[in-house]
């Protein structure tokens, strides 16, 4: 069984598709879910969705890891063509997932209670992103 | 066919459970083992288990990578009323694996000589970890 | 179904193989791949296979990400009797994932317009590298 989702994005950050997904499984019986997005300047992740604060310092924690190429230390990069965003945002799809895998049980996905999934954009200009699922029920 | 493994963790570090997940296996035949670990605070990792130097290696550059949100050039985080441990664990969370897929042969997982399957724990209290398996034979 | 590709490597860097997988999926139905590196220093990776820049500008951006055991700043890693570039292979491989999982739909994966799929070596001599393969159809 298979689908897909689609995420629209306003620039960089979080944006929790959990609800969606559980409402295209509900009614199923025991499987495996896997998630896969089809960029590469996104990702996909699995993160705490108690506290709004998390998702903002994750956003800002890997805005510092990787800064937009027009920072000088980041001159060494030569893919600047697309704009300061663009390299960055390959850089943090690489250190991020682009698949998830999430054992389902009677039509529910075995999250943690604290586990929301996130599609993380990494582009600063509005988007819209494809996920890929695939139930193996 | 479903399970959950339990892995107990004193502090941040790597935690090996390859022999638990094996044991499960044996005597299935082929198939798709997933491994999702339910916390947002802890990870899963496949890594080098003949030198235990390695193992620490890796928590130390972990460490530097996202220090305690107490340090000073850390100071931009907000979440950070449940401990300095815990925005760095979320963050370290993103970083590493939260699912591992391992295709399986006649019941033993297709690892490399030298990979052995990890928590690697992020929080520094002691913890009971939980990590759902899927079994697809 | 289950196959092993081989990725011949001469020194840091991405190589791509998406033709050899998509080759092996060509003629299958509905279904979900998962790929697997049986090796600790190396990774595997999707990204854009358009401009062979973002390529090199990854490997840098490890390269700075993670520096070589030598340097001063690394002087704090004590596995290192394997080579200046053992230990940062290690670390770089808990970066990056060890498994993909993408859904197939008519014997295609789906990939997005400009994905492919990389093996990132890590190490600085050539090796010959294994990535397990599954196909569930």
């Amino acid at each position: 069984m298979q689908t897909e989702f689609t995420v629209t994005t306003r620039g960089p950050g979080l944006y929790e598709f959990t609800g969606e997904v559980a409402g295209w499984l509900a009614g199923q019986g025991d499987g495996l879910l896997t998630l896969f997005v089809r960029h590469t300047s996104c990702s996909l992740l699995i993160q705490e969705n108690a506290d709004p604060e998390v998702q903002r310092d994750l956003r800002n924690y890997f805005h510092r890891l990787v800064p937009p190429s027009s920072a000088p230390e980041m001159a060494y990069l030569s893919h600047t063509q697309e704009g300061p965003d663009d390299m960055p945002a390959h850089i943090k799809a690489a250190l991020l997932p682009v698949s998830l895998s999430i054992p389902v049980l009677r039509g529910r996905m075995r999250l943690g209670s604290w586990q929301g999934i996130y599609l993380f954009e990494h582009r600063n200009a509005p988007r819209t992103r494809n996920v890929a699922a695939h139930l193996l029920a």
